[in-house]
């Protein structure tokens, strides 16, 4: 079974347009090659109830797991953890595991030189203030512990939003969950380049492979500039292991191919991969 | 009064991270920009259901604009129209107009020689199929029309996932819409560039500054390598009109960069821009 995750990231700077969403970019590449489904991605602002309103809807959908990215940090906006408490009806508690981390984080920066005192202020104790049951993951690049919270069949597990520390917490403490939920699960993609003919014309033709192929989804991206249609067909599929995956697209590509140069079209292949 | 829109983008590749989403990234700014601020931002599936429940859950939070992005086009998996049509409780049909507008497109790449057949297949026409008492917007880029239907006092807004297409008719039919709704309302925004202290330290500061400018939004992006502490300050308001919004800034700017270097950290303006 395939296991489904929703993204929730936390930060103002994404409703502007300040700042390129790369992050849930990267995330939902990492969790789909890994096996999992990314169902939702939402994005709210730095509020307390924005947040828990909306980890409270996601919580109803009942998703294996719910990542948040960003607002983790020492100030005052920084509510992801707080919104998280509210949602899942419990109180911010200081961690002494977290504690520890921070303090450590703080130790070290004095030690290079870069701060004068480690004195643990309120602002930096609220890095280690998680609510209530949930366990701190550590951050190999910044300060901030990313959290850990079993909540019913769904794992919450809040990232910072800067992109290394998310990455790296990502790599270590959440891969091997995703793995584990995955099981033997694969997913497989490729993609064809299609010139000399519209879109609306491989419509049908997209209809009757994913008919002949019912597990493989096929997805048109057009791509043409000003007089020029090209086309970017994309084609995946997640299967219980490689070898069917790898399989499933081969003969669906095979098919699809024909079928539009039989319609008078152009095809190249683009990249396959797992 | 400042007016809020939600953004709804409907696409798989944004889901496993085939796409990066800068679509988002542009609308944001643009709509920020014109002075109105996007309260959340949704990414769902090509799936009716999921999209029509995502746009249920915004028409209820009452924003002043909602727009969906992606799902127009003439592939069995452009269903964007058919949930917006099963959330507003309403049927799809064939627009005379934008019908027209479709028939042309194919007219002219037929001229081109860029297709045999101006023929409107059953492909071809669901691009015209709009929700009943929508309005086409003329696409001066691609194949499908955006689509506008009122609905209470929110407006809601399909455009194309294409980013020429949607950034075409965006500018051309929803820019004025936009202006219109924001009035006199101005946008205005400065950054700092801080080095030599930590995000834990600048956190008082940040929260003195915005205590007092209650109008100004501070937030620290740390942008450090290893080592290195480096944060941009990034400063914003939204007020009647542009003097103000100018001045608030600039009195929030002085101060906060004399607490900072108070407080042994050094100050570098980056840049400031309506």
């Amino acid at each position: 079974m395939i296991q489904s995750i929703e993204i929730l990231c936390v930060g103002k700077e994404l409703l502007i347009g300040k700042t390129l969403n790369t992050n849930t970019h990267w995330l939902a590449k990492r969790a789909t090659t890994l096996g999992l489904e990314v169902s939702r991605i939402t994005v709210v602002g730095d509020d307390v109830n924005e947040i828990s309103v909306a980890l409270l809807e996601a919580t109803q959908r009942n998703p294996r797991f719910i990542i948040t990215v960003g607002g983790l940090g020492p100030t005052f906006d920084d509510k992801t953890l707080e919104g998280v408490a509210e949602a899942l009806g419990c109180e911010l508690e200081v961690h002494d595991e977290a504690l520890r981390m921070v303090e450590e984080k703080y130790r070290r920066y004095v030690e290079e030189g870069r701060i004068e005192s480690m004195e643990l202020t309120p602002y930096r104790v609220k890095m280690a203030k998680l609510p209530k049951g949930a366990k701190p993951l550590f951050n190999p690049i910044g300060t901030a512990p990313g959290v850990l919270i079993e909540h019913g069949r769904t794992t919450l597990i809040a990232l910072p939003g800067v992109p290394s520390e998310m990455k790296a917490i990502f790599e270590e403490s959440v891969v091997p969950l995703f793995r584990q939920a995955a099981g033997d699960v694969n997913y497989f993609e490729a993609s064809l380049n299609v010139e000399e003919i519209v879109e609306s014309d491989i419509a049908p033709l997209i209809e009757q492979v994913m008919h002949d192929n019912p597990y493989v989804y096929i997805k048109s991206h057009p791509k043409g500039v000003e007089k020029v249609s090209r086309i970017e067909l994309h084609l995946s599929t997640t299967a219980e292991d490689s070898n069917t995956a790898k399989n499933r697209i081969s003969k669906a590509l095979i098919q699809i191919s024909e079928l539009i140069e039989n319609r008078g079209g152009k095809v190249r292949p683009l990249k396959s991969k797992p």
